[in-house]
Formats: structure tokens, sequence, C-alpha cells
């Protein structure tokens, strides 16, 4: 068995050889072929990961494995989309078997997470990479943009922000602590569980919608942008976890929720009308501020007035939330 | 204007943000939208290329957009596929403007010839490496697969062979010779033109087909492996050029038609009598063999003799058909 063969072997064990829902034909032909069910649109979102830009040299392949699909079907969520099926196109200066099984096995247990399937890809020699391209569906006009949102409505998140940029100096062994703290926040970063509950929930209630991957305030800039409107964002709403307070502290927690990527939650603008009946459902949405005339982000303090963002964006790994 | 969003910037021009047939949402959102017709499949297809290993350091911005586009659609066309759309994922070094116009003019050129539209991408920063998953409609159940060949069949290929290997020295400027001999060899290689026409003209018809891209022999070798069956050529009906014979001797264009990969025309299997009908359509058919019992591929020489291949594979362009 050739090297890149063997490759094939791992992915094959952990995908779909054969047809399945939504799949007419997985892998081993020029094409893989989908079917999509009346009244559906299909949605796509392509990712690339580099080492070094965004994730550390020599990651453990297993937990790689879990993040690099997760980030992608993120974007499904955001959509409002069911999962249905993946290509992997991975990039690899050797074909290592434990590595590439470890990888697999990431892969695979995320994919089963997100009821997702490996329906094609391709792999090639040279410095470690990774493009996931995700496919979903998602009933026609329900997908969830980045455009409509109203003045008026709420603006939510998903849930606590900045575990994920607040892992960085774990994740690049710059610092250790107790587990107890530790664990929540390197789970945040290496398996970011996409909101796809919440995501189809949303269809038909949310106005606006994507997930966090820039960090809080660039990300709502980008709703902010394509709506035409301006987002109000109370600080002391914004929440954050009890591990991520422990491990950086007040300040930099706060930085981390505002400024941070690699969260994965979804934000999202909803008429008022819309909360309650979301939220006895059980679904992690905090209210943060809401949508007002105007353009970009205005950030409040606890007692109502501006305060000057901490920074405007996020570089990736490298730069985290500094 | 940062860097990348420079890159955004220019592919943009070359694609399409608006909504258009078959793509409900374009480049800007978490994901793209596509729409399906009712009755139809859509075909999927991952290809990446990486600088040293599928094209040479320092390409021809132009050309390699041109390229890397040709090669992708050309999945597309094996399964008698309509193209719709492309994701492209490019990492990049450094964003120098002058390459990323080339470039995008060259992607952009391939894309209106094969009627395809930019949908969505990403952009990284890292070692030159270029991801494409294109997206095609076929109606459903009509998609050309590798696993239908049937003994009797005829074994055809969609015009000469060998051009794009025979231009490697050219490509890699280890040779030179007349214009005449080397412009339609280095066409061949830059500008493949995937064979949409004759991969629509096959469905219903072709019992198989894939695009020649790791050589005739292994590619056959795939067709008969996953049909179960044998494919007889008869090595002096493989089209060769006059352009390749006369740059590299017919010894050595022999060996690129076998072996060489990167041509990207069709190899299909289909019963003998549709082979007048589409001939008298005009599309560029040559019958090189048949499908036999039993299994691999037999090459034979102009007495019907069994010959030994001159190589079994094809390992992009480094090695070329030596």
């Amino acid at each position: 068995m050739g090297e890149f063969e063997l490759i094939r072997h791992y992915f094959a064990a952990a995908s779909c050889a054969q047809a399945g829902e939504g799949v007419a034909l997985g892998i081993g032909d020029d094409c893989a072929l989908l079917d999509l069910p009346a009244g559906e649109q299909l949605a796509i979102s392509t990712d690339t990961l580099v080492v070094g830009v965004h994730f550390p040299e020599s990651p453990d392949p297993f937990l790689l494995g879990q993040r690099a699909l997760g980030v992608s079907v993120s974007d499904l969520a955001a959509m409002g989309a069911t999962p249905v099926g993946f290509t992997l196109a991975i990039t690899l200066p050797s074909a290592d078997p434990d590595w590439l099984q470890a990888f697999a096995r990431g892969l695979d247990q995320m994919a089963q997470r997100c009821a997702i399937r490996l329906i094609g890809g391709d792999t090639t020699r040279g410095p470690l990479s990774l493009t996931l391209t995700v496919f979903g569906r998602v009933p026609k006009g329900q997908a969830l943009t980045r455009s409509g949102a109203q003045i008026g409505d709420l603006l939510c998140v998903g849930g606590e922000l900045g575990d994920a940029a607040g892992a960085l100096p774990l994740v690049l062994g710059q610092r250790q602590a107790e587990q107890a703290v530790t664990q929540p926040l390197l789970a945040r970063y290496w398996s970011p569980m996409p909101q796809l509950d919440l995501g189809c929930a949303l269809r038909g209630k949310a106005t606006a919608a994507l997930d966090i991957s820039d960090g809080l305030l660039a990300d709502c800039g980008h709703i902010a942008a394509a709506s035409g409107v301006a987002l109000v964002i109370e600080q002391a709403q914004v929440p954050v976890s009890t591990a991520l307070l422990a491990f950086a502290g007040e300040a930099r927690a706060r930085q981390c929720a505002l400024s941070g990527g690699d969260d994965y939650r979804l934000a999202f603008t909803l008429p008022a009308h819309f909360l309650l009946e979301l939220q006895q459902m059980g679904l992690p949405i905090q209210v943060i501020g809401r949508v007002a005339a105007g353009e970009g982000v205005i950030l409040l303090d606890s007692r109502g007035q501006p305060v000057q963002p901490p920074r405007s964006g996020y570089q990736h790994f490298g730069s985290a939330c500094d």
C-alpha cells in the first residue's frame, strides 16, 4: 500500500463509500452525488486551516480532526442548515499511520456528533493544511443570512464567549493551571461543537445570524454592515464562563469575550416576541444588546455610556486577544 | 485595504456576489446557497494543487488560474454534469496585487469558458496551494460513473493524448523548440479545456467514464476495477498529435499518451450502437479498444499481441512519463 493509499484507507473507514440519506454516491468516483429534497437549498462553505496560522505546529491529530470539522460545520449552523456531507482536502508532509489514524478518529467523532458524512476529498504532499467544504440543506428561503437585522430586534449570542481565545496560552503551552480550570477552556478550543440545534430553531425567526469566528465585535460589525444598521452591545451582558474568569481574570476574560475569535457560537438578531418561545425550548440564548439605527458596533458600559472597544478584530491564534 | 481584503477584492470582481441561475446566494455570507432543479442531483469534486507537486515553482499566475479551474471542472465533465459553481480556497505566502490580478483573470477566463461561477472561498497565508471544489448538476440517475462498463462495449477517448505530459520539458524550461510545435503542447498543459459537451452527450449512453488525470493505462485500470471487467487497448489506435510526434519522437510520444497524466480528456466505455450517432454530432470520439471478460488493462500491439505497458502510472509533473 503506497503512502497515500494509506490515507485513503483511513478516511474510507471513517466515511461513507456507499449511498445514504442525501448522499447518492460517496467516495471513489470523479464526483460525489447529492440528492436534495424538493423545496430545499444546498448551503456550502469552504474553510482552510494551515499549520502555524490556524493551529500550532505539531497539533494533537485527534484534536485537530475534531476541531477542523467542528469549525467548518459551524458555518452550516450559522445558516440554519442541516448537515449532509463534507469533502476533505488534506496536504501532509508525510503519511504517518499513527498520526492519520488519530486524525481520522477525531474527524469521525465530530462527524458522528454532527451527523455529517465524508463524501470525497483529495490527498497531496506538502506543508500540513486542511481544506474542508461542508454541505447542508435548508428549506428554500429560510437560510439565516447576515443582512436582515431590523431596528428594534434583540441582539443575542448562543452562550458564554471568550473561552477559546482564553485557552490559547494553554494551547501554546505558555501557561499551566489546574485541570478543573483548563479542561473546559481547552475543550472549547479543540472541540467547538457547532450550534446546529440553535441554528435550526432560529429559521424563520432570527433576522440575521453568523457564527463568531473573528470575535464578537468584529462579527457584529459584519451583521451591522450587511444589514445597514448599528448593533448596540451592553458589555456587562456578554456572558463569560467562571473557568475563564478564574484562569484569566476579569479584564482579560472580558477582552477575550469581546475580541477573541474561535468560539464558534452563534450571534443573531431576533424580534423580541420570539425570545420566550426559544428560551422555553432550552436553547442557550443570551440577550446582549439590540439593533439600532446607524452603523457599526456601539459598546456600552454598565451605566449605558459608550466605551472604546479593546480592539477591533482577531488575527487567528498567533495574536489572539492580546 | 488589508492584504487579504485585497484578495477578496480581486475575486469578488471575477465572480458573482449576486444571485443567478442555480446560485441563490454567492460570496459574502457564512455559506453560499444553491438551488437544484427537481429531478437533478448535485455532483461535487474537490482537488488540491500544491506548488512543487502539481505545478512548477513560480508559475505564471494567469496560466495557473486557468489550469486550476480547468482541471477541477474536468471532473464534472467526467460525470456528465453541467457546471454551476465553485469555491476556491487559496493559500498564499503573500498578497502581491499583480500576481493576484493575473491569477484572477486566468481563473475568470476559464470560468467563463465553462459557464461556472465562483460562489465562495477562503484565503489564508502559507505556502502556495489551491483547493477548488466544483459543483454541477446532472439529471438523477444519469451521472457517468466508473462502474458500469459491460463486456462488448467499445473503449473510447475524447481525442489525442499525451500532449500535456509531452509538454513538461517545456513547462520546466528544460527544452526549447519552435513555437508551432510548443504552442499546442503548452496550451494543453496550461489550459486543459474540460470536455463538458462530450460528457453531457454521453449521459444515458456511456456505461462508464472518467477524465484522464493519472494516465490512460492507470485510469483504464480504475474503470476495469470498478466495473469488474478487463479493458483491451490497441496501442496503434491511441491518438497522438503531430505536434507531440514532432517534439518528442514516436516512442516517447506513445509513452506519454499511454502513461502521462494531465490530459483531462475523457475515457469511456460505450455500447457500439451509439458510436455513429455521437460521431455525427461532431464529438471528438476515438475508439481505442473494447471491454472484455477478465480484469485489468491489456495492451495489444499492431499484430494483436499483448505487450508490456511502458509504466503503470504517473506521479504528477515532477516525474512525468519518464
